[in-house]
């Protein structure tokens, strides 16, 4: 098959062995899987990022459920945000059959464990034609879902988790920092469930008005009013949750420097580099921090169910397409966020 | 009256115009105050300190509840955990009288706003014979309770904040980084509350006794087995809070290395420096860092019934008692943590 290969922290195009499932797995025909940042920031700091966790490791108890790392010399399939459709059934699957539209949580299972799709050297992930998928994770797309927007149930679960993880409740108000696609899977949840008022910020025009459409209250230009003092014009009283959606260093001193006392920040950008603080600043205030990575397979699944009932409106998110060969030019694009916002790949 | 003063960020003995109580105050005699960690870090790190609250201030919409910052020029007396007698009660008191022991949250009020005690050019802290207090926040000392351990009223109630900032429960665990003053505070309040299994980790052989003997279940010497490593041993299933009570650069970096997943940092220690946190990690491992700060009225009062009810033996934090001649060599001395928990100064 064809796909695009991670080698050595480089990205080409490459014809690989097609996968094949196991017992237990279906082999699918990849129909879209989204371009997700994390994959750009793996490119520049996954060297960085695998010394890390190796290091952390060591001082860890081992754990058979941990996700069996891959082997950056080795060329390695990205793409965890997928549609595809069943081509092949393995042995003792009992509930999907050729011809199912699916999606999954990506991680895929066998006798030697747990495989992260998209970060695995034996499983490819959806930046090729063919996936493998275990069938007790894969969840049956309905009729009539396209599958350009089955394949947002992944980004979209991110913004559920967070959403839910930040334990924001109605009387709150949210502060929404970037509004890139995991700023506006939050943003779109936070509306899903009537929750606000919402303030987000983001440089990009075109991010701004997405913000908009999906939910946002109130759109704010940093560099025309900041977004805490935006915040304040908009509301100024409710307690506070601050969505750090941004991922890059400095950002979680910004949040703890404009929050309010007894402020929560979730921080669900991904920020790869070290980063810099002052825990004054976080001690004066009473500030709680709360990292979130991620969902459960029970945010997972009612994120299909949300886009399948129309209550976020995923079509806006995709504002392009590619095939295997555009992949490459793809990442550079979206460093562009005048311009884009979810760029999906059909191979 | 003679006080040991701070001018310009440097400690000397002066003598200095007697206090005197305006209406709703009292005036009373110091008969004892601790020295507290945060007082040492005022002398190093406090022109700095200062800088960033203008700069976060110049931010925020005024709080007329804030209180009026010092002048560091200005002979400043520190000290915020007295106990002192009642000898002279200004206008419009009608509660307490000449005679009545007391300690207060150190906060007085007047028509000009909120001075912080301790932290303030105009009412002087306990490292001086005389205070001025408001009768509204003095608790009288139940009789038999002597002063020294009511004195510690104060840094008692800052463990009892961090304990119930944190929400731990029964079921969880706790690991306690430091056993200075605070993190002494933090184990005597978890035992208090039947709260545990608690870890404790200190360099100093002498605080880790006074660890064990305040309610810690391990202690660990961090030189011979890292704390983590020692909570494995010890317990290493139950849901784990990290109470970083230490305060300097790289602590909460290292807390959140050794966190297992979904572990909740309280964050007691006041580092007033610059730090360095490595986000993937949170991330990683969906961390929470809650950072905590002084305590509410409550838990001022329901840690002066704590000492007498004798649910703590406050009477153990005690390491050493000074005049203010002694206070510039207290501070000397506490920087050596093998010899020194609390030293009080007796005017």
């Amino acid at each position: 098959m064809r796909a695009t290969v991670m080698t050595d922290w480089q990205l080409s195009v490459a014809d690989l062995p097609d996968p094949s499932p196991g017992p237990g797995q279906v082999l699918t025909k990849v129909l879209a899987c989204g371009i997700c940042g994390s994959d750009l920031h793996l490119l520049k700091h996954g060297a960085r990022q695998m010394a890390l966790a190796a290091e952390l490791r060591a001082d860890e108890p081992p754990d058979p459920l941990r996700p069996i790392p891959f082997e950056p010399l080795q060329p390695t399939v990205m793409g965890h945000e997928f549609c595809g459709e069943v081509i092949e059934v393995g042995a003792g699957c009992d509930r999907l059959k050729v011809g199912d539209v699916v999606v999954s949580m990506p991680v895929v299972f066998d006798t030697d464990g747990v495989h992260a799709l998209g970060f695995s050297s034996r499983y490819p992930g959806g930046y090729g034609e063919l996936m493998v998928l275990s069938e007790l994770l894969a969840l049956s797309v309905p009729k009539g879902l396209p599958h350009r927007l089955a394949a947002l149930t992944e980004p979209l679960a991110v913004g559920i988790h967070a959403v839910n993880k930040s334990h924001i409740g109605r009387g709150d108000a949210a502060l929404v920092l970037g509004c890139g696609p995991v700023g506006l899977a939050v943003i779109a949840d936070l509306k899903a469930k009537g929750l606000g008022p919402i303030v987000a910020a983001d440089y990009s025009v075109k991010r701004r008005g997405l913000a908009e459409h999906l939910g946002a209250d109130l759109v704010v230009d940093p560099r025309i009013e900041t977004p805490i003092a935006a915040w304040r014009r908009y509301d100024g009283q409710r307690p506070l949750v601050i969505f750090e959606a941004v991922g890059v260093p400095g950002m979680i001193d910004q949040a703890m420097a404009m929050a309010p006392k007894d402020a929560r920040i979730l921080v669900v950008g991904v920020c790869m580099e070290d980063d810099r603080i002052r825990p004054m600043i976080g001690i004066g205030r009473e500030l709680s921090i709360q990292f979130a990575l991620g969902y459960d397979p029970a945010e997972f699944a009612s994120s299909l169910l949300a886009i399948d009932a129309g209550k976020i409106d995923a079509a806006s998110l995709v504002t392009g397409t590619v095939t295997i060969d555009g992949v490459a030019q793809a990442f550079d694009d979206l460093a562009n966020p005048d311009a884009h916002a979810k760029i999906l790949v059909e191979p």
